[in-house]
């Protein structure tokens, strides 16, 4: 598979079913419109999945892992080796992921994409699929090549298709990886466009004078890749990261399939938005799950008129959002699924209409 | 059990404990703060149960359904029998409620505290402790004595207190009841106060007409019971309704047992805010589940300052959205009981913390 016939699968959802699936949730009983964005959240599951009767089946969110060799310009407050440890917590099963997992009865895969460490061979529950040891530092030229950017696209789109071909119908995204925010406010700056002040924030906690000092980089990396920057996987290749380039990858794999995907948070969106520019048709297989507090996440949002479903001040990442998120959009499902119609003769209820005004 | 004896046993929460479980929420492997709302609704919930450790148990939603004599003034679309119907529905398992209450495992009772037709007295599933059959039209003279308010307040306490002492921890409010918009706007207007045209909206959908009449219906019952409205139970039994009664006293019941409540919508928060005049302590028992699309639910939230954990377009009512928002609850605490802490030993994650700016 390359990333060229992988898009060209990509078909746009279908529009037409939309007036069915409306008059099937004004046939249930209830006040029409009145579960509100759980109703639109069904007609565009309907749309995606072609289907007036939208299964119900396996949630799974995929959290990809990778290090930034941005790091060196002290962007962070972390040691890069918190990669590696959040990892090891999240195949141990003790991360806020894997613990909101189990409360939404999502499955959860962690999967190495880019760690700077070798995991042993066996290691339960991690997902080898290592491109390589982090990216090169961005403010001194390509943050990866463009092929090892689209082989870790393949992998992503490869794991979402193999999972979807297992039962999975609804998947979400996350990630863990130190340095992660500066180059998703890279991607932001240079693909929306958008100043890099607009995008850029604390992360996990830099002070004010790091804040500057992370814009300055981001802004000397878009520079030094100005070249590389006229199409989506160079942008990507040149300041992205390689779990970005997974959950790309994941997102384009599980629209060809005609799969919704649930997008974390700022660093989900960032591969959600380079998975957008690459083919347009993707925005409308993919739900938003919350609005993070890391302040660029904002400014993408309102660019394209997303209102996410929750906003908990989350930024956290780790696809803590999009698990918290599915409960909400498989319980919109279940409503859609299992209440009574008003066409049901066994029910004597009537129809609620919003009256007319004369 | 007398009212009185029932505020007597409520106490405020235990604020002094704060200072310790934020400290062991930045304790856990994780950028301080990165969760967010979770980490405040984890404050609030040791702080009410007065402990560090706050136990995962039993989450229980009681709804209950009663019938309004102010029906007969033409203030809503639905004819009466709607309220039984829906009752009828909601103890087959089949409604709104059911499904959400089972997708967030949530156990779910419903409560016949006045609805307008006689239920068989072996019907499945349906807790039976009518005080009366509908209340009277407030638009000519009180809705209800205040014996009869009383009366549905203690039933309402003590159906919380045996859940609690059945291993309930989390209970929920929800509500079915024609008119019953009507009912709650007349007790915002009352209690906040506020003009009525500011908390009356279309309910389950009257016109603009109607919607002027439910209006004036609603202005009409303030004048013909205003020397009831010296005191928070002389008013709801005036303009209030017996399933708002019951709401009232299930959150008495479930405060003076050191239990949270989360709070569903419009009606549940008109429920809410009789409890909270009866007794100001109350309201740092109760987390708001989400902003209702009733229009006067975001008047009465933002009079208070509370932001609710959802926003997602609601207007259902039956406990809808507490089922969810309870999902939301439980994840915040499991997070808090269950993340590596970095003073684990085990743990080669050092303590992230934010740096302070110079």
């Amino acid at each position: 598979m390359k990333l060229n016939d992988l898009i060209s699968q990509i078909t746009p959802v279908q529009s037409e079913l939309k007036p069915e699936l409306l008059a099937h949730l004004d046939d249930l009983t209830h006040p029409p419109g009145s579960l509100g964005r759980l109703e639109e959240t069904v007609v565009r599951l309907g749309m995606i999945t072609r289907s007036l009767k939208p299964e119900i089946g396996k949630k799974v969110i995929f959290t990809f892992g990778a290090d930034h060799g941005v790091w060196e310009e002290d962007v962070s407050t972390q040691p890069q080796s918190v990669t590696t440890g959040m990892v090891e917590t999240m195949c141990a099963g003790n991360a806020a992921i894997n613990i909101l997992a189990r409360q939404s009865g999502v499955e959860n895969r962690i999967v190495d994409i880019g760690v700077n460490y070798d995991f042993p061979a066996d290691m339960p529950n991690l997902i080898q699929r290592k491109v390589r040891k982090a990216t090169s530092n961005m403010a001194k030229g390509p943050a990866m090549t463009q092929l090892e950017a689209e082989k870790a696209i393949l992998i992503g789109a490869k794991l979402a298709i193999d999972e979807i071909n297992s039962g999975a119908a609804l998947l979400g995204t996350g990630e863990m990886g130190i340095c992660n925010t500066t180059a998703s406010a890279a991607l932001f700056a240079a693909l929306l466009p958008c100043p890099v002040e607009a995008v850029t924030g604390r992360g996990s906690g830099v002070n004010n004078t790091k804040l500057q000092h992370k814009i300055d980089v981001i802004k000397k990396a878009l520079d030094v890749n100005r070249q590389e920057l006229s199409t989506p996987l160079g942008t990507l290749a040149a300041v992205g990261g390689l779990e970005i380039a997974a959950l790309t990858g994941m997102i384009l794999g599980a629209v060809a399939h005609k799969t919704p995907v649930v997008i974390d948070g700022f660093i989900s969106s960032a591969g959600a938005l380079v998975a957008c520019c690459m083919c347009p048709d993707v925005a409308d297989y993919l739900f938003y799950s919350h609005r993070s507090a890391e302040i660029g996440h904002s400014v993408f949002l309102e660019h394209f008129g997303h209102r996410p479903l929750l906003d908990l001040d989350l930024r956290l990442g780790e696809g803590t959002g999009a698990a918290l998120a599915m409960n909400i959009i498989e319980g919109a499902l279940k409503c859609y699924l299992e209440m009574p119609r008003f066409s049901d003769s066994e029910n004597n209820i009537s129809p609620c209409t919003i009256e007319p005004d004369a």
